[in-house]
């Protein structure tokens, strides 16, 4: 299994719309950790390239990530009312809104892809693929990661023949990776999550949401989990396609939320005026909306008008820092082996004044 | 300080409004770990008794937690807008809804009896104090820790001059002990707290919310927390004074979420159908709805009607046990050592297997 087999225990996540390239996950798997790279939002035939360009920079393993397909068309109405509300904006940016067309992203044409083609690990989010499929790839090769949110997706993803889960906390930036797009009445964070996950489904969990030190990677491996995986602490490195309006935002402690102002889907953002603005309009209706807003946010990462773009980051963006993809995984190794090692001493500190206390527990007694 | 005395880095949370007894208080002091009498809802007379009662039982240093003073009376036309959503609840259960009256919980009082007879450690939720009170207490010998949400309060609380932090992540049952009750764009989870408070202020921090395994407290030690505080993992021992209805709830798995329904101020619970019915009419006026609701909130522990009960509970609350509070603590002490030493060896055999790697890398090179 890959995760026993990484020299250090740091996935990097998808990052799919931008952030994503080849370059950074070869980054992270040639510095002993897992790159991934994204299918998402791509043609099969730039999935292709990608992988064949990770190839070129890396004999080391990587994964490839790949949108589940989602429920099926919104109400076109509700989509429509909402693009009336955006009207003013495009106006304003001198863009015209996008097509908001339903599409499940090229799911089968990338599965065959990835059969042919098999990489170390594909992993899903926003659903789990029928147990045909992930048998499918798992004859192929690869081993099948599924990002899950709360038990019940877990249980399904574990029944459904997935390697490992991908467990992923309320803190995390971008898209939640849930099986359907709703309003948590209980949002688990992923030290939450990895308790209770853990003690239903017997499977390796790579822990995400929020995680961008050493500290907090130690945190999950010892609540248990396999491995860290971490999203926008790679997001201002120099390999990552992030857009300089997006990078400049992260690096600031302006606050994050969730939303569906930008894709219809609920994802973590850096609050700006459009999420201020469109929440209570915005439908669930994913891609529909994100087609819908893709020309503005195009327009906002051109032209530098961070009110316009999706700042997909987690709730510690402010801790992510800037130096190579490499740099970042070594010193959070660094810093977590460092981590581990003050909470041992700390405790052995602790049971050595607890077994000098006798004293005051026989004059308690 | 009293976190580096500590035999065993786990502190009782207060457990204010019936949970909190002097038993339990004791019982965890006495196991090692930090016992809280709750001042909160209880007579500045009846607080000197429980304190009383908690010294008679152990010789071990415990904490008192006082309810800072909120913000000044809620708008009465709101309460009495909610009263009557209510009064149907109200006619069928049988009672009359309490009066919606503005206290501050006898804060002058019982900082004055704190000051006079001190304890290890008096611990603030809902606010930050004053400097000057915080200087009292600190030189009539007691420690003060204020529990804090976000950074601003954590910068806030430091200021005052506060030995430690309570740092409460959105996982935890119970009210949210932020400084001012608002609807949290960034509920910042345990985990994300204890990274951006941690990477500005350097004082202690003990680590709240959902957390329930000896993994999860070995977690928030690796992130750099001094103790953890657990909450609802004590709720269902013997010596807890939980309402047998709530205590059923807890040992299911039914989900939690934030609500106003019950006090007027967002706190976790497990959701029921008042929670369900009434989300919406209920203002945020605390402690006005508190009081109103007392007299439907009895009935329904004394009947066994958990719709009408507060069922305060972390997100993890189903993996609290039966058992009694020092068997907790000790349980908990060694899963958190076992998780360690786990964590450690994982990345130890990662290291090892790094060292042996180098044939690949020279292949790929």
């Amino acid at each position: 299994m890959i995760l026993d087999e990484l020299a250090i225990p740091i996935v990097q996540a998808p990052l799919a719309g931008g952030p994503s390239t080849p370059a950074l996950a070869a980054a992270v798997s040639g510095a002993g950790g897992l790159g991934f790279v994204a299918a998402g939002y791509r043609t099969p035939a730039a999935l292709a390239q990608d992988i064949a360009a990770t190839r070129a920079l890396t004999r080391r393993p990587f994964g490839v990530n790949v949108f589940a397909p989602v429920q099926g068309p919104a109400d076109p109405e509700a989509v429509e009312r909402y693009a009336a509300a955006l009207e003013p904006e495009a106006r304003q940016a001198g863009v015209a809104l996008g097509r908001p067309r339903f599409d499940d992203d090229g799911f089968a044409e990338k599965l065959a892809l990835l059969r042919a083609d098999p990489v170390a690990v594909v992993s899903f989010t926003f659903g789990c693929p029928s147990s045909h499929a992930i048998a499918a790839l798992t004859a192929a090769g690869s081993e099948v990661w599924v990002t899950v949110t709360d038990v019940a997706e877990a249980r399904q993803a574990a029944a459904a023949g997935a390697t490992a889960l991908v467990v992923q906390g309320s803190e995390a930036g971008g898209h939640r990776g849930s099986f359907v797009d709703r309003d948590g009445s209980t949002e688990y964070s992923v030290l939450a999550l990895l308790q209770v996950i853990g003690a239903h489904v017997r499977l390796p969990l790579v822990a995400a949401g929020g995680l961008s030190t050493g500290g907090a990677v130690a945190a999950v491996l010892a609540a248990g989990a396999a491995a860290a995986q971490l999203g926008t602490a790679f997001m201002r490195c120099p390999e990552a396609g992030t857009a300089p309006v997006h990078r400049a935002v992260l690096a600031s402690s302006r606050p994050t939320a969730l939303t569906r102002v930008f894709t219809g889907r609920l994802a973590r953002g850096v609050v700006n005026r459009l999420m201020q603005t469109y929440e209570s309009p915005a439908p669930s209706a994913y891609p529909e909306v994100h087609h819908l807003t893709a020309p503005l946010r195009a327009y906002g990462r051109q032209s530098g008008e961070a009110d316009l773009v999706n700042l997909w980051a987690g709730q510690t963006h402010e801790l992510a820092a800037e130096m190579p993809a490499a740099q970042v995984v070594s010193q959070l190794h660094q810093e977590l082996l460092a981590a581990l090692d003050r909470a041992q001493t700390r405790l052995a500190g602790a049971r050595r004044r607890h077994a000098l206390d006798r004293p005051d527990r026989s004059r308690a007694s």
